[in-house]
């Protein structure tokens, strides 16, 4: 489950009764209800991290939705042996092109939904009982007709490839204040010599977070595959200060 | 589980170790950990608008319990098929009546209990085994007597009704900002015209956060069945500013 | 599940599903991942104090690891019937000892782990894959070589006995903002008639948050058996105000 609820108000809890209520021997794993709200490029890089790690044959609930109870459909994808279950908004997209796309399904079935299907909270009223209804064991056939497309995901910001130099861009920071960018380890130089965000400039390139056995900023490609920059035991975000949308200047050499 | 523990301390931990111990097959949901420290009405309320969701045979366990150690009494109440474990201090009065109190007990069995009970976490100490002992298919009647009554919720301040106006207040604000008021669909007028929040006016009621296509502020029965002021894709409370206790005034008219 | 990873990224999601990935029908129960990014410390006392009121044979599986990636080992501790997994830190040092030490197994099995090892992040590729395998029923011998001690774990800071008084100080402020100090009943005097916490002077000692009727700071041996203070239905953090290291000077008299 990854949603943007938050986990004080009665919203998580009213999901998971949902699903339970279609799957009552379920088990129910979170990924995050931390998503800031409706930021569904957010939703799509966690959901893209996570749901791989998790065993074929899981079923994914995916509920950031901005758009709930109006005309965007409902979607189950069938996509690598998992199942995802959310709203047709592009949050699902990164993540199931990478484990390639099987089906596509539109929820259309008020059978498999909640007696009263509010228009503020289909998480509960749909996608939850949905999503309960195939980890039980449920017919993916019987969601809906197939859908041949989805709606694309809001793209992240480019990068930039000049002759001398990669421009990139932090496009998350997470709990250890470190900055992840946009720049994958294939985009960037096979050396890298200089890495500069804003106007701090780090050299040279770290293989783990505690090795440098400095207090200076790092640079290194992280558990995501994302060059990052980070601070060994303490925060890089703070210490700069930096925000999403920093640029990133990667600069090459001979290794 | 419902408590005002947080997530970062042992507590919870604690909680949910002293349940399997007793239930060493069991499978724990969590509603939220995050209600205000020792706020026995904002638990009423997630508790009242999640644990309905759960399958018939759920046992809930709650605990917000400012009064832990001293006279207060924990119990035990089946509800509509539901088992509520407990303080009796009226956190469960709200569901409980909604769902149809069918017994309620006292807590009284020692052997139920751990081994040292504290007077500091009756959750871990009492609540947690007890809630486990349930769940694990023990007996209700072995838990104490029987009582006939619980201790009353603190109650939400009154709606009032004038001549031309309703007029009620926000009682909680959501993850998203959205301020959701004492007012629910029965007790406003048939066609809502006019909504004013603190000197905020709102014109007319939508069917859901994203149809208005603008920034206005907004109003609208959530899913909660209660009035709502809501910003879409920003956050209502930060916008007005406002903070729970605000006034808001519905006026209707001819439909 | 104890990590320090937060609620809003993915890398929490991630462990999970390499747990799962080894033990498809597993049941994952977290005690924290709110943990103050690498704080070796505070997660050894979390899991001090939540880890024993589990069930004899659950897995433990603590991932707060600055030196991911480096020189520092990966163990697998048997404690009094538990199973821990983690970082060789110092993080499971007070727990292990607490319930006494088994065995004490280095991670040194390729085949338990991910098919790639990223060195930054060994929750998901190292030790939480291992988890998966012995919750799963694998056996710990496979694991690696034996080991015969543990890195320690960094002290808390030490209580002094003087003549007249016991000086401690504040170790740890949980979610209630009770200040929770290093002062274990074991170490205090039978009869405490006053308790110095900075500035502020407490008289006497209660048993419960909630008798003595006042707005007034309090002193209690809190569930965790060490010496607290605390504010009736407020935070005595906010209300001193008091951080971590206040000191906190205890003397006692004739009961």
């Amino acid at each position: 489950m990854t949603t943007d609820f938050g986990i004080s108000d009665w919203y998580v809890g009213a999901l998971r009764g949902a699903v339970l209520k279609r799957w009552p021997e379920g088990r129910l794993v979170d990924i995050s209800h931390g998503i800031a709200p409706q930021d569904i490029a957010s939703a799509a890089l966690v959901v893209r991290m996570a749901c791989p790690e998790f065993p074929v044959g899981t079923v994914h609930l995916v509920v950031v939705d901005p758009g709930v109870g109006t005309q965007r459909d409902g979607v189950v994808v069938s996509a690598g042996g998992h199942l995802f279950v959310g709203p047709d908004n592009g949050v699902l997209v990164p993540v199931v092109e990478q484990l390639g796309v099987e089906s596509i399904q539109r929820i259309d079935n008020p059978d498999l939904c909640a007696d009263r299907i509010s228009r503020t909270f289909h998480g509960r009223d749909v996608f939850g009982p949905v999503a309960g209804f195939l980890a039980g064991g449920g017919a993916v056939g019987s969601v809906g007709p197939s859908l041949s497309t989805l709606v694309p995901c809001p793209p992240e910001p480019a990068v930039e490839v000049t002759a001398d130099a990669i421009v990139g861009q932090v496009v998350a920071i997470d709990r250890f204040g470190n900055l992840i960018t946009n720049i994958e380890r294939i985009d960037a130089p096979a050396a890298i010599v200089r890495v500069q965000a804003g106007e701090h400039v780090v050299h040279g390139l770290m293989e783990t977070y505690g090795e440098s056995g400095t207090k200076d900023l790092i640079a290194l490609f992280g558990s995501s595959g994302r060059l990052e920059l980070a601070l060994p035991n303490g925060s890089a975000a703070e210490a700069l200060p930096a925000e999403v949308g920093l640029p990133v200047v990667v600069q090459g050499g001979r290794s």
